[in-house]
């Protein structure tokens, strides 16, 4: 039986274009005894997958030429060969970008619809969500009263990071990219203040404005220029979760700027890169806390559903652009 | 009874120069119960005291214009009119530049000069060898057959560094000025091996011939490209204490390299910034591991002693030049 799939078909140098995919039919292997032969129903795409396009050490190994990209997929069971799954069920973990494929049952995991819809295991049960839990919690470490400053406040994980600064007793303050998002932030997710860093004429003096006690955590999505606006205004041990860099993922050369190291020395301040597998031992906790709030009503969650396997490069392209609200998937 | 003391004159621009300081003559107050009258042996130059120049928020007030610089001392006590301490005691503790001082007892510290030559209390066994043990134990965490690669290794602090990380097991590689020094740090400190920053052509491949399973902990001190070549070359999860920029200290605009956040993300890497003060809680721990290693002949320890209470400031100002190979002090 034919299927589709897609395939890295070169590496992009800056911005990936159409270009750097190819589309591909294929054909499943028979079913073997513990697989599951799925069919998906959403597609995740995410900021880090475009690092992984380039051959470069990084926390994830490059994907190859020639062979699927592999995300976050929740795809329900067609047929099952494993025991536990029956036709029906829905699953989720990392899959190839294929329509259809057969998969060992133990690398993925049955979903509770009942609790959230399913697309919520790519993003505020999923993957962003965990990490925005761990960055805050983990490293950030609130505190009642202190300021959290988010870069990226509008996406996946910038969302859920506002709301549970807000559950700790933290002042909120989010930079996103549009008046659109900046509402949001402050109207729907109970951010104390948002700024729109497109239209900003001085993004320092606006986060000044925001944060009139300083800045206590920074959790940075984005890197660059507004990490620099934000640095200016860090407070004596002020904490760096370092969770992306998406303003440079696409960039060509090494970007420049000023350098950060006397700033952080000045005032104690730690910085720290992660990803989520770094808490791997701790994810049932997470997971466990993230779905009591979500039921008790203290979070809630954005996502931008793009229809059609076809439109799945458009759609990752589409983040660098700042095209997503909230957590961007693809609906097959 | 006139002594002599320097203070600020102005702020510097730049590299300090003479016309930083100026030389008062000044009149002791009477004694007060409860106080030491002192006399100055050993003065402590640090880099640290070149930020404090500023009028910068950072983690010590900046000095005032017309007022002592103050530093780390070890005196002698001329007479005391506080219980515990007599004539001719040594102590030591934060005190103005000058010749004589009147100080409340309670914030100076007797030192046992049996176990160190007084001016030790200046650096291995004080402010700079509390700073290389946290800095290392603390925020580095050394596990044997870990990398550790010291900027400024030759210096009052890296010195200790690197023989911390012998002894707990790692490799220790030094960064330094000059020849000498990096002889010194292979032949008497037992670093496994040195590079020469101002020699060496290809500092980046320098630091990957040296470190041929990567980096795993980067005790800064220096900053600049010094710190681009080593980052390059970190592993993942490698540690950054960061303890000095002093390449940076006298730079008149914000200086501006990499942007190192991209690096630091992919490879989880953790940076801190820090001061000693940040682990007063453990002085006491760090102090008596620093006796013991001492006692024990594993911490040897080297200084650059300069004559003269008027060579205070020419003392300081060599230090961005590397004249000091190990701690530099003045002798009174």
């Amino acid at each position: 039986m034919d299927i589709q799939q897609i395939v890295l078909r070169s590496r992009p140098q800056g911005e990936p274009t159409a270009g750097t995919f190819a589309f591909e039919k294929s054909v499943l292997p028979p079913l073997q005894p513990g697989e599951l032969h799925l069919k998906g129903q959403y597609y995740s795409v995410d900021p880090y997958m475009r690092g992984r396009m380039n051959d470069v050490k990084s926390y994830a190994p490059p994907f190859q030429i020639g062979q699927p990209i592999v995300g976050g997929v929740v795809a329900e069971v067609v047929e099952s060969a494993a025991t536990g799954f029956q036709k029906g069920d829905l699953v989720t973990g990392r899959m190839p970008w294929a329509t259809e494929m057969i998969v060992t049952a133990k690398t993925v995991k049955k979903i509770d619809a009942a609790l959230a819809p399913a697309s919520y295991y790519l993003g505020l049960l999923g993957m962003p969500g965990l990490t925005a839990y761990f960055g805050l919690m983990a490293i950030g470490r609130p505190k009642p009263g202190e300021t959290v400053v988010i870069s990226g406040a509008a996406g996946a994980v910038g969302l859920v990071v506002g709301q549970i600064a807000k559950i700790q007793g933290c002042r909120a303050v989010g930079i996103a990219g549009s008046d659109e998002k900046t509402a949001m932030l402050t109207d729907r997710f109970g951010f104390d203040a948002a700024i729109n860093y497109k239209t900003e004429k001085n993004l320092s003096q606006a986060v000044g404005a925001a944060c009139p006690l300083g800045v206590d955590i920074y959790f940075d999505n984005v890197g660059g220029e507004i990490s620099d606006a934000v640095i200016a205004h860090l407070n004596f041990h002020a904490r760096i979760p370092l969770c992306g860099q998406i303003s440079l993922y696409n960039s060509k050369e090494i970007p420049t700027g000023p350098r950060i190291q006397t700033m952080l020395l000045t005032r104690s301040v730690l910085m720290q890169g992660f990803i989520v597998g770094d808490f791997q031992d701790r994810f049932p906790e997470a997971f466990a806390q993230l779905g009591t709030w979500l039921r008790e009503g203290k979070l809630t969650y954005e996502q931008t559903i793009i229809d059609g396997f076809e439109n799945l490069p458009r759609a990752l392209m589409g983040l660098f652009s700042g095209q997503n609200k909230g957590k961007m998937v693809v609906r097959a």
